[in-house]
Parts: structure tokens; C-alpha cells; sequence
């Protein structure tokens, strides 16, 4: 009996890379994971870390078609990976290379944009006729899903929202400009509002660093705030009503039929998102008036990526 | 010998219905004009002239199809006008009232979107993958336009540029919000911007304004600013720069193949559009290491409502 051909979505990120086998229901049937080499090896050895992720997940079962979701800038064709903070590509036809290496058809595409994919074919966003998906984690990623379709711009570079300036002359960035939105709304801007406050006002974050603000860290603010803790209860306020500012802003040009919040600072849930609700109901130009969109937690979890690509994988074998 | 049937598009606003034969090349072969009833009046008063208007023009030719632009919210169907500030519709089913009333069949949709499918099908945009219209008059409208058609949103309300937040807390805007974009870039900007230096600094809006600010308008800054004036080149520079400030944000979110810069203040050209390529170019993310979309200056002036509402009308014979 010979086994049904599988597709394989990975992630490639800075640490690690992520190889799974998703069925046509979306499920990750199993995974396999590689550690990353560094962005100051020679391409090659980035390509093998892929490969060998690959065959293990796939375990000798035939492969249909594989998707990569590259934490990087990858140009409009889905061919090159352009940039990418933390791996060595600058401009290689990664998806050639790679289909290539193992023989089957690969498809490419940034991390937030197969993540958005994903929430639109299987999660939160499902069947939308368009959603903005927006990710929280360090930065702000994210993309807007048009009729199942993200949009990718016409140099690949669309849905950077993170760098959106929401105040004139504001917080540095480090895209070298001022007052970017993920400088107020992100996992970075949750500590640093915290670190301000430690040690100037009573605090369970206190005792949780050590009394070294340096070494606080976003989980660290979670657990406090569900503790109870006012610090870090107020962190993921201003968190997440600069969340909805912002949001305000892309509905207002994008008019979405939903919202999704997704990446590592989402597990907050409500306590996120609320005051994001609320800022973005104030916010909206004509709010009163008009349909103000769902703002929902993405469900697939850090998983989403990974999904995506191999829901790309999976358009190439239709 | 019979004449062809004509596509006539109509431009809807606060003081006047003009009515337009258009041809299939996008000229505007003649037009004909009737004022508008006001807003306290009943609805059919401006049907009524729609009606005469576009009997007008047609001149006895027969009439393939009409297409009418509206200053107002239109549903994401083009069936309503859900609502108009200087118009006295509140949700009616104006296409199909039209069509009832003129035999023919009509189109419909917001004059900001008829104005971006005419650049796009004649214009400065003409034939471009993306392109971001933005239309500076009183206040800032605009449009998306993706493969040859407009981004509706699904409540028809996507392209309201005008009210992005840029400045947390600024100056108040008649929409209910403070710091909106076409607070800082638009036409009523210029004018504000202007008086509030006349009679602190010298200036020829002084005299031009007969020494009372409060009679400054837009095309006096526009003569002022020609003739050499400090204050009225540094009012256009405002604008110019907090323009570009904003369409950054918008071609990181869209990524768009190009900028189309309409409206009544784009008739400035380049003393408007310098400050603001510039602005763009410094202030969009990673503005070194991509390509920064050209910003150019709208082609079809006034008419481009109309023409956009032809090229709708033209749509429906296919």
C-alpha cells in the first residue's frame, strides 16, 4: 500500500527552523525541528537546515508540494527571500534553490503573510471576505486577506504596519525612524512600559527581575497581570489601546470585514483586546455610524506560520 | 442613420449635478449642469435633477447606460447613498430609483472611487498593478485601486484617508476626533495655516484678505504663493510635508505601484508634491532599501468624477 503524497509547511525564524505535515484540515500531523546556524554562515548551510527538516518530518512518505514562511522580506513573486534580520539571505531565489534540493514544487511567502493565510483558511478569519490580520510579538506584523487572497503590494512589501508613525517626533525605532506603532503596541513596547515602572512604584515585577528592570521580560508582565498586579494590568492597557488607535487607522482605509490579533502578546486575550475594542470604537472616524468591526484573538496559535506555508504548498498541487 | 447610444456619467455634490457624455477614449464630448435643490428638500427634487440634467446631455441620442458619482457614503452594493452632508439621502435606493426613472441602466458609487477608476483608466494611474489615489480638497478622500478595481471594503467605507490619526490629540476635527490627517493636509489646512500668520508676519495674504483672516481662502494662497509670498510657499510646504508624512504610512500598509496626488490643492503641482515626495522618502519604513513609490499629480482635474462614473456606466453594456 503506498501512502497518499503530503504537504509540508515550514517556518524558518531566527532561531530555529519548523517542518510540519498538515493534512487539508489544517491540522499539523507532526513536526520536526532544526536549530538555525545564524545569518553569518554561507547560504548553503541554511538550505541543508531546510532539507533535513523536511525529511525528517516527512519520514520516506512521498512529499507533494512544501511551503516556507521565511521571517524576512520575500519580493512580490514569491521567489527571492530579499532581506531577513536574522538569516543570511539577500536576495536568493530561495524557492528555486530549494525546489531544487528536494525535487517537488515549493511555494514562498513572509511568516505574517502565510499567517494570515492561515487564520483566513482555518482560523479565526475563516472565510472572511477580507480581514485584517495584525501579530503582535516583538514588532507588529501582519496583512490584509482579500477575498482569500493576502495582498502583497507591488515590491512584496505590503502590510508593514508596525512602522505606521502614530506620534510626530515619538519614540525611536529601530528602522531608524520616530513614533512607529509597534513602538507603543508590541511585546517590546509591553516591557518597556513596565521597566519604567519598576522600582517607582509598588510592583510584583519587582521581585520578579530581581530588582533589574534590564531583566524583565514579557512573560514576566503576563504572569503579574494575572496576578492582579496594577503595573502590569496597566501595561497591557496602553498596549492595547494604542492597539486600537492604530487598528482605527487601517480600518479606516481598509474598511475590513474582521480583525484578527495573533502572535505571542495575543495569548493575553481580553485583557488586550478590550482595551483595544474601546480604542478603536473611539477612534473610527464615524464609529457611531457605521459597523465597527470584530476585533478577535487569532486561533492557530504560534502554529500559524508554519499552517500557512503549507496551505501555499497545497495550492500547487491542485 | 441612427446615432450609437452614449455613456454618460454624472458628479453629484453639495451645489451642483453635472452630467457628462463620455466617450470611449475618456473624453469628455459635452456636459450639462443643473443646481442642486439642497439637503432639506425632498429626495425625488434631486432626482428630479439627475433626471433633467442627463436629458440635458443626451440631447435626444439614445442612452446606453449611466453612471452616477456621489458626494457621500454609497454601500458597498453601489445600490444606496447611505449618507450625504450636503445631500438629502439617507440610505435610498438611488441606483435603482435612477434606473426606473431613466430607462437605463445605472451605476453607481462614491465620487472619491468614480475619481480613482478615472485615473486609473485614463489618467495618471493609467493601467498601474496598485495604485493609492488621494484626493486633497476641503478635506483628504481617496481610493485604492488593485487590478483595475477600486477597494470597496465591506461596508463600502474603505479609502477614508482623511481621518487617520497622525497626531495624538491634535487639532480637533469637525468628524468628532482630534489629530486626523486632513487636519494637517488639505485644503482647509493651507487656509488655516495661512491665517493664522497673517497680521504676525509680513505677508501679501494680508492685503489679499482685505487685512481680515477670516476671508483668506484657498486660491488666494495659491496667488500669494506664485507671486513669491514666505508664508504662502511655507503654507503649501506644511501641507506638502505632512502629505508625504501620511501617504508613508499608506504605502507601508499598501505598498502600492504609485501615488496620484487630485484634488483642488494638487492644482499647486510641485510646490505641493516636492515637500511631499520627500517627506515620504524620509519618513517610510526601510525608505532606503526599497523602492519609494512615485508621487504624481492627478491628470483629469474636476472632471474625473464624471468621467470615473462613465467609465462605470460603460462597465454595464459590456
Amino acid at each position: 500500500m503506498t501512502e497518499a503524497p503530503v504537504c509540508i509547511g515550514i517556518d524558518v525564524g531566527g532561531t530555529k527552523v519548523l517542518a510540519g505535515v498538515v493534512d487539508v484540515a489544517g491540522h499539523v500531523v507532526r513536526t520536526a525541528r532544526r536549530s538555525m546556524p545564524g545569518r553569518r554562515v554561507e547560504t548553503v548551510a541554511v538550505e541543508d537546515a531546510l532539507v533535513a527538516a523536511v525529511e525528517d518530518v516527512a519520514a520516506g512518505t512521498p512529499i507533494a508540494a512544501v511551503g516556507l514562511a521565511a521571517a524576512g522580506f520575500v519580493d512580490a513573486a514569491g521567489e527571492r527571500v530579499m532581506f531577513a534580520p536574522h538569516l543570511p539571505w539577500h536576495g536568493e531565489p530561495v524557492r528555486d534553490l530549494l525546489a531544487a534540493r528536494l525535487g517537488v514544487p515549493v511555494a514562498l511567502d513572509n511568516d505574517a503573510n502565510c499567517a494570515a493565510l492561515a487564520e483566513w483558511t482555518y482560523g479565526a478569519a475563516r472565510g472572511a471576505a477580507s480581514a485584517l490580520v495584525v501579530t503582535l510579538g516583538t514588532g507588529i506584523g501582519g496583512a490584509l486577506v482579500l477575498d482569500g487572497r493576502v495582498l502583497h503590494g507591488t515590491n512584496g512589501m505590503a502590510g508593514e504596519f508596525g512602522h505606521m508613525k502614530v506620534v510626530p517626533d515619538g519614540q525611536p525605532c529601530p528602522c531608524g525612524g520616530a513614533g512607529c506603532w509597534e513602538q507603543y503596541s508590541s511585546g517590546n513596547a509591553l516591557v518597556r512600559y513596565a521597566r519604567e515602572r519598576v522600582g517607582r512604584e509598588p510592583t510584583l515585577l519587582e521581585s520578579a527581575c530581581g530588582g533589574d528592570p534590564a531583566l524583565l521580560t514579557g512573560p514576566m508582565v503576563t504572569a503579574a497581570a494575572e496576578e492582579g498586579d496594577l503595573v502590569a494590568r496597566q501595561a497591557f492597557h496602553s498596549v492595547g489601546d494604542w492597539l486600537g488607535v492604530g487598528l482605527a487607522n487601517l480600518v479606516a482605509a481598509f474598511d475590513p470585514e474582521l480583525v484578527v490579533v495573533g502572535g505571542g502578546v495575543s495569548a493575553a486575550g481580553d485583557r488586550l483586546l478590550e482595551p483595544a475594542r474601546a480604542a478603536l470604537a473611539r477612534s473610527l472616524v464615524g464609529g457611531a455610524d457605521r459597523v465597527v468591526p470584530p476585533v478577535v484573538a487569532a486561533r492557530l496559535g504560534p502554529a500559524a506560520g508554519l499552517v500557512g506555508a503549507a496551505v501555499l504548498a497545497r495550492s500547487l498541487t491542485d
